[in-house]
């Protein structure tokens, strides 16, 4: 099965209008995708996509285009070698390496041949992957700059382990579902009413979790933390998200004020970049909240690459590693993460929203449990209620979970009359 | 004096026609620039570009094009303030944030704008930067995500330190040159003879120090830095340069293998993004060179932005900070990572060659020279003799030194007639 045609196409959502998506970095977000459809040479279909806020998503587009050439006429039986052949293009590889648009471009890609590959095997693609074996996996991943911290042989160990339970954890995981957590009652820019009303119905809901934006006002933050504890009460987790607002003696003082309230974690508390920051805020912060514990660490969605994700974990720096489906190379690097997580220990709770974030990454969560770290502990995956109505398979919440998809492919369709609609800029939604 | 017009071009050259250029990670370079040009209201220009190997420099056009509209109408009498609205906006920032094809356009589009200011001033670069109050320096820099290394009253302070000796330094440097060294004899791709030839003319034409590329076949490396060894002698510093090729065992594993050779440094070992990588290397070739010294670790020509830079340098990851003038955010950024580097009592010994790198990049040292670090101590330009005769106003090399550089401007233009000429895909040289 080769690949006989690319097409590309820039899809906007004017979600600027309101302001769902607000936090303290990213106040206007026209919540986009750059899209691609990848048809094989047998007539078989796959859709993928990177997520953007918006302007620039034309440039994530022309760097689709500028992997055309790389794309027509690959062979689609060795995913691994497909992904391999994107990534470490030297001329292409100049613009990264490995991050950044040509990067976004790659996982829209690479996603777009696994939706292709799972649905022509008529399953899922948390399922699909779940039955490839130890060997099949590692040879999916690009273990250049990892074997330091893991090596081929100690994956496919690693792998080979879990593989005993994995008809037991996916009956399993079909039956319970996957925990979720919530950030839609927590956007910045909604005043305290709203804030008090989307968290109790939160917890109505069934989710354990909910999420808060702050980093804007510190006053604001602690009143709108306040207000949120009062209405979930003690036992639901509350986490906040500074969306890398701040420098690290910045987190600490803020987070110090937030303490009272018992965050369960802070998320991007400073640039993805700063991974020497990030083990300094956690550090910090190990006997911050009220009782003496830690407020744990979290980041991901927009760490460029598992070379970064790596040193994260080595020099201790979070607690949770929050991978996003379409910002590293696709599932191919995201097979990379969760084995770096599993090896050093960490709860992978993926980040979501955004545009089809949802739909694409909980097949990566599910297919974790059932063949990687073989546990639910402290897992969740984000939940955000937006857009999922131009899916042809959208997310099914029930009772604070994901449902197990069942349709085949990655969930990464979009309906064609939402391509057509949302197209920019000549679509009807822009005009 | 504000901005009234942007366009931007794409120009190759064929370099992949000869092996110039070549090394274990890059084989066939087409060195290229994503140009851009600025006119103010008054009828001033500026050009500026990012470096590219080829294929995907249309994408770097395309992010050109796309930072367009923050770019029009902007004031240019706060560069600082400039370089903000370029990487702040937060539409734009989700694309990296401040990495890859948008940080590498916004490198461009910046630099365009200091050449537009510079020539305006009719001052050579280096000169008019060599000029600005420490105050007003301070407020080029971008601090989001440097204070816990460097505030800006700390900055102030080394700036306010060296303004004393400006003048005397100057004139010193405006006498003496800069010192350079040369990577133009030991690209991969070079037969023995042509080595062993290079080199010698490398001495002969007064360099203390060349280059060699490394990291494709052990063997053959070890065999080409003892004829390079033999060539110029023990008191020549030689460097060698694998280009990312390598994990962290491999590099400790190869660079064992060349320390009989004594080799200066060792650049791009691994990774750019490896901070701890870099720091485990350094570490484990500090007694590696003959006689128990250390084999010293350089990188930077990828390293993506301060944030980077910042824990190279907190993590002891490096000896040397080697900036490109173009791919970080242009000469704000520089002039961070140049404050950051004199922090930490590190030597800047930039990177250069591609097209048009050594002409921009040699007004940042001398810069550093005048007012910044105040030493030349271990500190080099890298020179690569391609290309030049592309520019306005090309690098002079005399008895292995950067002469000054005189006209107004940042020496980033291009004759008219190279970007007639180079035009991808339409110009006579692709035809």
């Amino acid at each position: 099965m080769k690949v006989a045609s690319v097409t590309s196409h820039d899809i906007r959502f004017p979600t600027s209008l309101s302001l769902d998506g607000s936090d303290a970095m990213n106040p206007d977000p026209d919540y986009s995708a750059a899209y691609v459809i990848l048809k094989a040479d047998n007539g078989a279909e796959g859709h993928g996509f990177t997520f953007t806020i918006g302007r620039g998503n034309e440039v994530c587009r022309a760097a689709l285009d500028a992997l055309a050439p790389l794309i027509i006429g690959a062979d689609l039986s060795d995913l691994g070698d497909f992904s391999r052949r994107l990534t470490h293009d030297s001329q292409i590889r100049w613009l990264g390496p490995e991050k950044g648009v040509m990067h976004l471009a790659a996982a829209a890609v690479i996603n777009a041949a696994w939706d292709l590959v799972a649905s022509r095997a008529q399953k899922p693609l948390w399922q699909l992957l779940s039955e490839i074996s130890p060997d099949e996996l590692v040879n999916l991943v690009d273990f250049r700059y990892l074997t330091d911290a893991i090596t081929p042989a100690a994956a496919r160990d690693l792998l080979a382990d879990a593989v005993p339970g994995r008809a037991d954890r996916a009956a399993h995981i079909q039956k319970i579902g996957y925990p979720a957590y919530t950030t839609s009652a927590g956007w910045l820019g909604y005043p305290d009413e709203k804030i008090d009303r989307l968290a109790r119905e939160a917890v109505a809901d069934g989710f354990r979790q909910i999420k808060l934006k702050v980093g804007a006002d510190q006053a604001d933050d602690v009143r709108r933390f306040a207000l949120a504890r009062a209405a979930v009460g003690p036992d639901i987790r509350i986490a906040v998200d500074a969306n890398q607002r701040w420098g690290v003696s910045e987190a600490l003082d803020w987070m110090t004020a937030l303490a009272p309230y018992d965050p369960w974690w802070i998320e991007e508390p400073t640039s993805p970049d700063d991974i020497l920051g990030h083990a300094a805020i956690r550090q910090g912060l190990s006997k911050a909240a009220p009782g003496g514990g830690p407020i744990r660490v979290a980041t991901g969605e927009h760490v460029q690459n598992r070379i970064v994700f790596k040193q994260l974990l080595q020099a201790e720096a979070i607690d949770f590693v929050q991978l996003d489906a379409c910002r590293v190379a696709g599932v191919n690097e995201n097979i990379a993460i969760l084995l770096l997580a599993a090896v050093f220990g960490k709860p992978v709770c993926p980040h979501a929203g955004g545009v089809g974030l949802c739909e694409a990454v909980q097949h990566l969560s599910f297919f974790d449990y059932v063949a990687v770290s073989g546990s639910l502990d402290d897992r969740v995956i984000e939940y955000v209620d937006h857009l999922h109505e131009h899916f042809a398979d959208p997310v099914v919440i029930e009772r604070g979970s994901y449902r197990a998809p069942s349709a085949p492919g990655f969930s990464t369709r979009m309906r064609q009359e939402s391509l057509v609609r949302y197209a920019y800029p000549e679509g009807e939604a822009w005009s």
